[in-house]
Order: structure tokens, then sequence, then C-alpha cells
């Protein structure tokens, strides 16, 4: 893959470099206030605020630098959530920790870049549009989606396959997010629809038209390893930690926002005892299982996302998130055998049942939030038209996506060196030696059971 | 365990959205500012500053977000204490490390919503109380106390027990925080006493109960592994970076929680140096050892937070640190082992020279600094009555509850299970050949050297 | 090392403990106002904004508090940067983990209380002068040049001997910093020169002279393992994320702030693509080399510190990443060779690549940007003053300090002993039969082959 992948990357940075010149400007007192007011309904409020505040004779100052100090943190958080939390959470797998974590740096760090570009000219009304800390959170947050596919192929694509999924995959994103946000002027505050339902229906339509039926009696990499399994337990709990975070960062400020923290932070906390307890009670003995510890714990975030900032009541979330957690370790147990041998569709990190089913169930769940009225900026047809396009964008922006990869001039590798790092990484001999014991001493060992 | 912990974990769930839809509700404008008003000190500050805002004529807002963005980074650090930071602490045996945090963040997921309700009612005077960014804060407080004793019993209990364990210690914690705050009106804003003390004595109480007699000359599962050392260290930094956030997120606003800030910053500094000046000087050789440096570096933490928001100089935090760095070593090394076998109560994690000895440290630090004047919103009775109380009712309520936990009902694992996963978890069998494999080479090596 | 080790340290605390008694206070509301006023460009605005707060009759309390609260969550970045950060940036070492995190956590406690006293008593016009957030944020920024330097003689000092060169170097660096920023008044807000070109060439100056000629043809600990590699790129991450922070935690607020934070958020992104692209294209059959995504990827944060808060354009900041990237990877490559085998400096973690390189071109970048007028509080001159004070006072501290540590007295590990952790640490015996039995299986696996 050396020089292609080496000039692929270099050009886009270069085209990435070429469109910030022309479209991308430092905020300024100036366009801040008038251009956000337009744009955001968000910014009203900022803007009433900095009326009241020049009325006190201190122009625009405080209330802009308020606003920057309060959502950094915000940010902060869903930037831990992007590199570590989705970053960890893919080394579950033995002998694919330096991909996992490692490509998850590079197309994140790629993706947020084109990611601002796509949807800062779809926002935009004149040739350049200022950048500021929201639109690093909405950059953040495009990547989202592209990892949560990333999952859904995990260990069956190569570097280049990956970046150009990043790149359709974003500007399919924001032409849908437009859509919904703008357009139907639906409520999806979490993003469950948007990012979480989107991101699983695109990353499984890809993983449908790249399945490999070489491998559908599994294979030996696909499996992880006792440390592996801890390392992955460093993405899951800064996933679940900063979640209240991610689920609130672009919410109105103040009551919307406060609602959205906790009722994500309630949400959170009973989906992990229903997961729990789900995980003990499907499988042999009673045991818990690490794929769905590590997973289904998250699936009352997603969930919840849709009607975080609406007025429903803490139980409602509390019941949402538990409702989340069973579905998420039913879907691990049950539905991803089924889709892989059924639909032909493998899910390597099954992001259908994290990410997927809950998604859904988040938007539903609005549905039923808006028809009790609890929220009266959206509309139930809009709320369901909203996952509608969400998931019908997915699927075929994700169908047609595959398609483009399955052309043979991406390195894609073989069926043998899946989930494998030394397809691309330089990997340190001890790791190999491990292999080669640990095969030997299994041999030894049946021999010695038998 | 199959059903058994499913069922009592999803009836809990139950019993948690029951209460909520009960008891819980939003903070609102109406609710904010008076209920908490006559509910907690540190709310008489934001009353006046919401009545100054509103002459001003733009009614509560400004307070109330200005209190929310405040008070939510240090939640954020708290929260990133207990559920990694706790968590990843308890991965250092090197076959316990999904039991060690996966039953932590189960625990605290639990802890947290009990924690709420209990705390909640005790301090309500209506029938309703609104759900606040403190609320947040205290819920993950009241979940430290049942992690601490956790460690005091790691690996030698069984999921249901520390259900019970949880449910339990924290209706006393709460009960005993009422106590010491509203009754005592004793000052402990970093919780030394009421968290810290109380949640090691009611472990090790609750490990005097259920001594294994068979277990006198160790077990061969309860060691660590060079990686799972590691592993352990992601936990300590974590708690070492945050714990000023720990110390200062419920004291008063501005000069207290800057103290609180800086106190704990200087203390947990200069604790390091000792812990690892000690931990040389009493090994064998000089070498250090890593269950000191994992865990007595944090000790500084424990023994600063009853004072660590009252107007000590700087040099008085850290010589509370430095001295709670040595007591803390000096505790691993030969108090440990005197309680294991003379008092038969054997410590898994040695919570009582992390928490214990150093809570009460920080205790008795507290009255010195009340006698010399350096704060007036406690008494040194008072201060007395608060830390008697805390290990009084610790004790008390751990012997209770490690009398129940005795019956022979909750699936206690057998002696030679404790410290191993495989009870409890799916483990990867690249684990089994590990272990298979590792005490095979030991005996041919030892044949080699002999 | 059992007395010498301990009797230091403890020696270093009692003295750190009577400074603080005699130079440190609390920040109140006398002095803050006054002496911050003269002291920092930054508080200038604060005074004003706390003359506007008295003119509206609530005393300087809400200035106060606010700055307090938006500063302490760039602190608490730049603390995880510091303590997890470069700690597990340095545990790649398959047997030098637990010196990496270790001594990292060790010398970072001890700088941050000297850098404290040595930068106050510079800065200080009184006798005594106050702690403030600030005063944090900067103790831990000068535990970062002796961290860097570690990097250099990683795994071939003992405790003792990186005990002196924290005391030295911290001292040296305090002279340099005041020097660019008083007397030169350099802009280096992100600290290219003072921290990173300084931190890299004080311990590339320190490794030359303790150079080991028994290692010229490596030592066989000198290389990562798997898991090893994965600890280490826990470190990366959290650099990398709250980079943004470290680069605008000491700018002038607003503006500068804010553009710091967009910057680096920029450069680092752009960085990270450019790093992947070079280190498939410089290595055999394309693949990836971890030592250069652990290290490059954040050469753009390095690179665009000095004018992160400067008004150059985002594509600008960009460009200087995507150099920082370049320039990183192919000093790994080809540069830290030939510094080794011609110049005999052996820079284990190749912080010459990382901090140095990337530094010295933050320094160019700097002055080309003043060169374009974007920025008008320094000029051309000083900035290269200021590179050259940086890079100078490194070399010149760095040889000193390097011929003291030469001195036989300071329990230098032995060429066999090097990246060795058994050294200076009790290491779990699996680790040990994990070498044993791996050298043996190599063995055996070389004569298969063969």
């Amino acid at each position: 893959m050396r020089f292609k992948f080496s000039l692929i990357a270099l050009s886009l940075e270069v085209v990435m470099i070429v469109s910030f010149a022309l479209f991308v400007e430092y905020e300024t007192s100036q366009n801040g206030s008038q251009k956000s007011a337009s744009q955001q309904n968000a910014s009203q409020q900022n803007a009433a605020a900095q009326q009241n505040a020049s009325q006190q004779g201190n122009a625009s100052r405080p209330a802009k630098e308020d606003q920057f100090f309060q959502l950094y943190p915000l940010f902060q958080h869903v930037h831990v959530m992007i590199f570590v939390g989705f970053g960890f959470l893919m080394t579950f797998l033995k002998k694919y920790g330096f991909s996992g974590v490692g490509f998850n740096l590079f197309l994140a760090a790629l993706g947020l870049q084109w990611g601002t570009i796509v949807q800062g000219l779809l926002h935009s009304h004149g040739l350049k549009f200022p950048f500021r800390i929201k639109n690093m959170i909405n950059a953040d947050f495009s990547t989202a989606t592209v990892l949560i596919s990333f999952g859904a192929v995990l260990g069956k694509t190569s570097p280049i396959q990956m970046i150009i999924m990043t790149i359709l995959e974003i500007a399919v994103f924001a032409g849908n997010e437009h859509l919904v946000t703008e357009i139907f002027k639906a409520s999806d505050t979490g993003a469950s629809m948007t990012i979480h339902a989107f991101g699983a229906y695109f990353g499984l339509a890809v993983a449908g038209v790249l399945y490999r039926s070489g491998l559908k009696h599994g294979h030996p990499n696909e499996e992880s390893v006792y440390h592996s399994d801890l390392f992955a337990m460093i993405g899951t709990l800064f996933l679940w930690m900063f979640w209240p975070s991610f689920n609130s960062a672009i919410a109105q400020p103040e009551n919307n926002q406060y609602r959205a923290i906790v009722n994500t932070y309630m949400s959170l906390a009973a989906c992990v005892i229903t997961a729990y307890a789900l995980s003990s009670l499907v499988e042999r003995r009673g045991r818990l299982d690490m794929v769905h510890i590590q997973n289904a714990t998250l699936a009352g975030g997603v969930a919840v996302g849709t009607c975080a900032d609406m007025e429903i009541p803490l139980y409602f979330a509390m019941t949402i998130g538990s409702i989340a957690g069973i579905i998420s370790v039913l879907g691990y147990k049950f539905l991803s055998p089924l889709l892989a041998h059924k639909l032909m569709i493998h899910d390597t990190c099954g992001v259908h049942n994290l990410h997927g089913l809950p998604g859904v169930f988040g938007g539903l769940a609005s549905i039923v939030a808006i028809s009790w009225g609890k929220s009266t900026v959206s509309t139930m047809a809009m709320q369901a038209a909203a996952l509608g396009s969400s998931i019908g964008s997915a699927i075929v922006g994700g169908l047609v996506t595959g398609l483009i990869l399955k052309l043979p001039v991406w390195n894609q590798p073989p069926d043998e060196y899946c989930f494998d790092d030394s397809v691309s990484w330089k990997v340190p001999k001890y790791r190999e030696l491990d292999n080669y014991f640990f095969q030997h001493v299994t041999h030894n060992h049946v021999e010695h059971e038998v």
C-alpha cells in the first residue's frame, strides 16, 4: 500500500488546507454575533444576552467569553469520546489493537477537517463561514458516524478503503443532518437518529456489500485476549462517563442542556443494570460476557439521545435506558448471528446492537414523548420523517459506498489477513512469538486433555 | 448465579425507576431557588446572587446557569475518579481484572441511583426533591464508600453479595452523613471521615466477618502480573489528578473552593515524594513496590480532605500530605500483615492504609486546624463527634452487613475460586492457556535451575 | 539505592515545605488584584473587570470567581497531559513501563513544587507571592521540560540522577523563561521554544555527556512489545486531545485564547494525516511504525505553539502542523540514527524529533507570522533572541548537568541493566518467566525454521 496510501493522504491534506483557506475564517465580534444569530437557534439566546450586556455598556465581550468557556469543557469531553472512547473500544481484538486505536485516530483527524468544510458550507449563507467552538463540536460529531461504521467493517478493509468511506459518509451525513434540522426541523439533540442509527446502517450496508463468504465460519483472529478486553474497557468507560456531554453539547443553553445532562446520566446508570442482568441471563452458567459489558452498557446513552433535552421525567429517561440495555444484549446474542448467516452482513463490533437498534428506539421514544406533550419544538410526523431519512440515506449511501469500495484497486486484505495488524503495521516480534507459542501449546494441551 | 443475580438486578432497577417517579423532579426556577436555600449551606450564597441578579432585572437565569457550568466540569472529574479511577485501580490482580473494573461499573451505576434516593429523601422537606448537578456529585460520592469497601473484600465475594452491600452501606452512609453535616454541623468538605474512613472501616468489618481461614497462607491468584500493574496505574493517575475536584466539588463557592483545590494539589504532590521515599526505604535492596506507588501516593488526597477548604497555610497541607504518604506505606508494610494474621481481617486492596488511616488522620488534622483558629464553621468537639460517628457507624453497619452476607445463599465463591474472573465471566481461552503454560514453565524452570 | 534515594527525597520534601512556608501565600482579594495587575499582562483585563464590577457594587467577587472557573478546566487538561500523557507515552519499552509511568509521576510531583518556588520568586516583587490557578498551570508547565529531557535519557539513569536533573533543569528553565518573557518580551504562548525546544536540547546535551559506548549496537531491552505499544497510545491520545488547552492555558483571555485553541486543534488534525502518510512512505512495504504514530502525530501541537494565539489564518496553522508531521517522521527515520552514531547522542524516546525540531520550527514560524504582521506584541528580532537563548541555555545547562550526573556516586545502572525495571522496582515474577520463556521459544523457533 506504500505509495498509494501516502499519496492519497497527502493530497487530501492539501485539499483540506486549500478549502480552509477559501472558506473558513476566525470568529470575530463582527461575524460572530450576526451570522450566528441567523444561523443557529441556540444563538438567539446569546444574542439576547449580548444585547442585554451591551445596554450595560460593556459590549459583546462577556457574553462571548462565557459561551466559550461553557462550551469548551463539553467539547473536550466529546473529543475524549471520539479519540479515546471509540479508539480503545476497538482494541478488543487480539491482533488488531494497533489498527483499532490507530486508524480511529487517523480517520477522526481526517473526518473532522472534512466535516468542518461540508457542514460549514451547507449551513453558511455567505462565501466564508466563521470557525467557533461549536464548529469543533460538530466536526467531532461528524466523525462519530464514520467511526461507528468503521466498527461494522473493522478488520476487513484497507486504510485506503476507510479514507474513501470517510469522505463519502461525512458528505451524506451532512446532507441528511441538514435535511433533518433545517427542513424537517426535527429535534435530535443527542443525535440518536442522525449519528447513531445513520452510522450503524451505513456501516451495515457497506459490510453487506463487502461480505466475505470465506469467513462465514469465523476467523481465528476474530477473538479477544484477556488484556485486549481490558484495553477495550478504557474506551467503554470514557464513552460512558462523558455521554451526558455528548447529548448536551449542542442543546440550547440552560434548561435544555441541564435536562440533557441529567437524563443521559440516569439513562446510562439504568442501562448498566439491565445490561449486566441480561448478559448473565442469556449466557451459559450465568457468566457475564465482556462483549455485552463493553457495548450494551452504552446503549442507554444512544437511546436517550433524541429526547434527552425534552421535558421528560427522569423515570422516563431511566426506562428508556433500561430497555435499551435489554435490547442491546438480546441483539448481540440473537440478532447478530442471524444477520451474519441469513442476511450475509458481518458486523465486527456489533454496531447494530449498540448504535442501530438503540438509535431507532431513541427516535421512536421521541415520538412518544412528543405525543405526551413533552416537547413543542417538533412534531411526531417530523420526528418520523427524520428517522426515515436517516435510515434511508444511510442505507443508500452505504450501498453506493460499498460498491465503490468493492473495486479491486483499494488493497483490500485477503481473507487470511483479516483482523491482523501485521498487514498495515510493523508489529513487535514478541507478538508473533506469542502466536507461534500459543498455537503450539494449545496443541499439546489438547493432547494432554485427551 | 444465572437467574438469582439477573432477577435481583432487574427487580432493583424497577424499584429505582418507581422511586424516581415518586420522589424526584427536575430543578425548575420555582423549586430551585426556594428549596435549595433551605437545604444546603452552599446555596445561601447562590440565593443571594440570584436576588442580586433579580434586582438587575433578569431573574434567576444567569446565576443558575453560572452555577451549572461551574459545577459540571467538577462533577465530570469526580465521575472519572469513580468509574476509571476506582475501576482500574482494582485491575491489579492477574486474573481478576474483568471483575475489578466490571463490578466497579455495575456497583457504581446501582449505587448512584440508590444514593440519589436515600440522600434526597433525608435532606428533603417535602414529598419530592429536585435533581441538580449537586445531586449528581453527591450520588457519585455515595458510591465511593461502597467502592472503598469493595476493595477490602475484592475477589472473595459474589456479585449478589456486593449488591446487598451496596444497598445497605449507602443507607448507613447517608444516615451518618446527615448526622455529621446537619446535626453535628461538622466540617468535612473532602469527606476524609464520612467517605474514606467510613468506607474503609465498613469494608474491614465485612471482611472480618467473612474471613476465610483457608486462605490464611495466601492464594496463588492473589498477585499481580506486569501488565495488570500498568492497568492499575491508569486508575491511580486519574484518581490522583482529579482529587482536587473531589475535595472541592461541594465546598462553598469561591474562596473555600479555591483553597480546597490548591491545598489538595500541594498535599498530593508532597505525598508522592514521601511515599516513594518510604517505599524504597522499607523494601529489600531499596526497590520500589508497585502496591505502594499505586495506593500510598493517593493518601495525601484522603488526609487533606477534611480541612482542605479551611484557611490552613499551604505548607500545612503539604505537611499533612507528607505524613499521610509515610503512614500509608508503613501501613501496607507492617500493619496489613498484622491485621490479617492477628485480627483475621484480610484486606485485599489494603483500603485501611489508603482510606482508613489517612481518613482518621485527616479528621484529627482538622481538629488541630480548628484549634489554631483556621475555621470557625465547626468546633473541635463536633469534628471529634463526626470522626467517632463515622467510624462507629461504619463498624456496626459493616458487622451487620457481614453477617447478612455470610448467609449461605448468596453464591459466595469457594476458596479455590477466589480472585478468579472465570467464576463470573466468560474469559478468553488465551488466558487459560496462559495459566496452564506458566505453571508448566515454572516447573521446568525450577528443574533446570536445580 | 536504598538509603541514598530515600534520604535525598525526604530532605527535598522538607526543603519544599519550608520554602512554601517562607514564600507562598493564598490569593486573597487584597493581594490578588494588586500584585497580579503589576505582574502579568493577562491580569490587566481582570483588574479592569473587577473595577467594572466594583462600580456595580459587588466588589471583586464575580470577576475572580469567573477567572477561577475558566482556568481550572484548562489546568486539569494540562495536568492530565503531564501525568497520564507523558507518563504512559513512556511505557512503550517492554521492560521499563513501571519506570516510565512511575518516575514520571515522581519527577512531576517534585518538579511542580520546585517550579512553583523558582518561578514565583523570579516573578515576585515582594517577599511572598500568592498561589493561584495560574501558578498551578505554570508549575505543571515547568515539569514538562524535565519530562521531555527524561525521554532522552529514559532507561539509562538512576532515580537519584533524575532528581538532580529535575532540580537543575527547572532552575535553568525558569531563568530562561524569565529572560524570554520579561526582558525580550517575546511571544511564546504554547512554549514551542521555552519548553519544547529547551527540554529537548537540554535532554540531548545530558544524553550526550552520559553516552554509553557499550550500547552502541543496541540493547535487547530497548524495544516494545505489543501491549506496551498500546499503553503508550493512551499517553499519545491524551496529549493529542488536550494540547489545545496546553497552548491556550496562559494565553490572554478571549480572542487570543480562542485562537490558540482552534489553531492547535487544526494543526494537530493536519499533522496526523501527514505523519501517517510519511510513516507509510518511509517504511518497508508501506507499513506504519508505532514509534511515528505515538510521537510524530503530536508534532503539530509543538510546532504551532509559539504562534498559536497570533492572528494567523487557520490554513497557516494547518500548514505548520502538516510540515511538523513530515519533519518529525523524517527525523525518527533518518536523523536519530545519525545522532546516535555520529554525534554519540542516544535519544531513547526521540525527543529531538517530537520536541526539538518541531519546537525550533515553531519558533521560526512565529518569525514568519510576525513578518506578515500577524502579531504586534513582539518583534522578529526578539523572537529570534528567544529561540537562541532557549537553545543556548538548554545546551549549556544540559552539559553542566550531564557532567554532574556523570560523577560515579549516583547509582547509575550498568549497561546490562539499562531499560530494565527490576533495578528499581519489585517486578512480578510472571514477567521474569515471560523473558525466560520467550528467549527459550525463540531459540527453538529458530531451530525449527532452520
